[in-house]
């Protein structure tokens, strides 16, 4: 029996010639090439780049499916965490990309968490001005967000993702089994996305999150499969409605990290994983939403208790509200110093908020203490 | 009086949401920011990267210019050469970039030939994922052929154009003006694109070429206003129909292309100007095509004698058939192995042909020596 009749059928991501779908089961990595070749027109030749930390088994189960697939298989593995997404490891790459002899018949197969897929993903985008690229991420975070919408990149020694492409897959694998195994706190993190997807578009989720709280945190296959083809069919919306970041829609994705990404920034991306920093940047923005008079504090207090019982953190007293209010205004989507907020209005819905005083927002960031 | 209604109207590339103006005149930097007024939302900042050659006089011309139109300009200098297309000089424009404060609101403009315009090209494309792009070439070659089109990128040290993105401009700005001081040779090296378009798609234009090519040795304003307006027109045609490199149809401007990559690439790019190595690929394909019946021998005496009242090179000695048919074989556009030429068939019209053989290659790059 075809494995694409034993699966649901996949997310859709429409966005004409660059739609793609996102398969969602358990053990499908066993069986990547049957997967692959529905879809995908001419791959002669794969280029794995794999987390070091996931090649095996993981990178492994899929090389060997796509050698009995009759594929060439190159691969290269990228060490483990945020480091390795800089211009030194993107040229390294593209040396290796030649070495191996990639061409525009070879497929880019990034496999591993958000750091493997946003540098394949720009190796891919760049090579030969552009490679198809599969998306097969092992962590619920890259799972949930990252490998879903086409936001590629390295860092700058100075400036996180500042460089990169939008270049949507062509696939998005995602195999269960590879949550098994992920440590509870990377796994954990990775919820605060989810949670996240429940506040800004779909209230629905959130009371369903409320209630299976625990089989969630216990990683129940039924619960996660049901989570992350919402998370990414809620992902897909937003990206549908704004590919490129030119509308304004995908700016809702950015709930709480705003606030998020200037606690990472000022610990130097080392104590805390993005999903924790997203958590407690989320409780901020709720809690400036209260002061603003948007929410009312049972808002806040339901949010906290939900991302309490997922055990995601919520306050942050390691930096002092003026260091990190000085962080905020060195983010990228900050237009010449005009300074927005995407704050909630209510369950399943935000706004984008102009002009936030910063007497309000130091407020917020001591009462977060 | 508005520049705008000074000028004639500009080539227009349609390419729906990416389309853009192609502004052909004479003294349009003195009043730039008039020019790219009209047509780009929210510009208040420049970045421009210059080339070192032409940073004066025409550099500053564009940022005097802009800075009296109230735009914030910041620029960095680029050394001449090919030896700029590299990563190390990619990786020192996103770091100056960053420095500057360059966000979305920030536009880049290339100033200089091809170099510039590739390098700057990628470095739009890739910082921020993606920033607007105006082409200010100042060699015949690149304003007759690279600035248009939305190719950009850079060299790895064995492998050239590599690494980069289809990235469009929002603006090209051509000064006639540029090419009274540019060197002779490097004149004569751009009109080789020009003659190419004649043979490969407008037969008029190649009769037009014929009758005037004294003048336009001799530069005068009148043809080459005419000339670079026919060039871009026939170049935009072609990217319109074949954005991405997709549809085959853009490969029509690869004539005598595989040929002069061969020899760029036998010399290390260190003896011939671009044009030079093309204007020798493309006697090397029409006489391939004369040896294939695909043409008369009169058509091979024309094109060769147009190409040499433009005081263009057409014989090659300095390699060994054989190596030149190697280095061939490892061209980008190769599909696994499969090797085609872009061959005329008659003025104005060219086709691509599979599966050359070896032998009739080979007796071809004898018979150029």
């Amino acid at each position: 029996m075809s494995i694409l009749e034993l699966l649901e059928p996949p997310v859709r991501v429409n966005l004409s010639e660059r739609s793609y779908p996102i398969w969602i089961g358990s053990g499908i990595l066993d069986r990547f090439s049957e997967l692959i070749g529905e879809g995908l027109d001419r791959v002669s030749h794969a280029f794995c780049l794999c987390d070091s930390s996931v090649r095996s088994p993981f990178g492994t189960l899929v090389m060997d499916s796509l050698q009995q697939g009759g594929i060439r298989v190159s691969s290269m593995e990228i060490p483990s965490g945020e480091g390795s997404k800089s211009p030194g490891q993107l040229v390294a790459i593209w040396d290796r990309m030649l070495e191996e002899r990639c061409d525009r018949s070879s497929v880019v197969i990034a496999i591993g968490g958000g750091v493997v897929g946003d540098l394949a993903g720009f190796a891919a985008a760049s090579y030969a001005r552009g490679l198809r690229l599969i998306q097969v991420p092992t962590t619920l975070l890259s799972q949930v967000d990252s490998s879903v919408g086409g936001k590629t990149g390295i860092n700058l020694p100075k400036a996180k993702n500042m460089v990169g492409a939008f270049w949507q897959p062509s696939v998005v694998a995602i195999d269960l089994q590879t949550l098994t195994t992920l440590p509870k706190r990377e796994y954990v993190s990775g919820l605060a996305e989810v949670v996240k997807y429940g506040v800004i578009m779909d209230a629905p989720f959130f009371d369903w999150l409320e209630l299976h709280a625990a089989s969630i945190v216990n990683r129940s296959d039924k619960e996660l499969a049901y989570l992350i083809r919402r998370s990414c069919e809620c992902k897909a919306e937003v990206v549908i409605a704004d590919e490129r970041e030119t509308t304004g829609r995908r700016a809702i994705l950015n709930y709480g990290h705003t606030f998020a990404h200037a606690i990472e920034a000022a610990t130097e991306y080392g104590q805390l994983l993005h999903g924790e920093a997203v958590s407690i940047g989320m409780t901020m923005a709720a809690r400036l939403a209260v002061r603003l008079g948007r929410v009312s504090d049972a808002f806040l207090q339901r949010q906290t208790k939900l991302l309490e019982a997922m055990a995601l953190p919520v306050r942050w007293d390691r930096n002092e509200p003026e260091e990190l209010w000085k962080l905020m205004q060195s983010d990228k989507k900050v237009h010449h110093g005009t300074l927005n907020f995407i704050l909630p209005s209510g369950f399943g819905k935000v706004e984008s908020v102009p002009n936030v005083e910063a007497k309000d927002v130091l407020k917020t960031l001591q009462d977060c203490r």
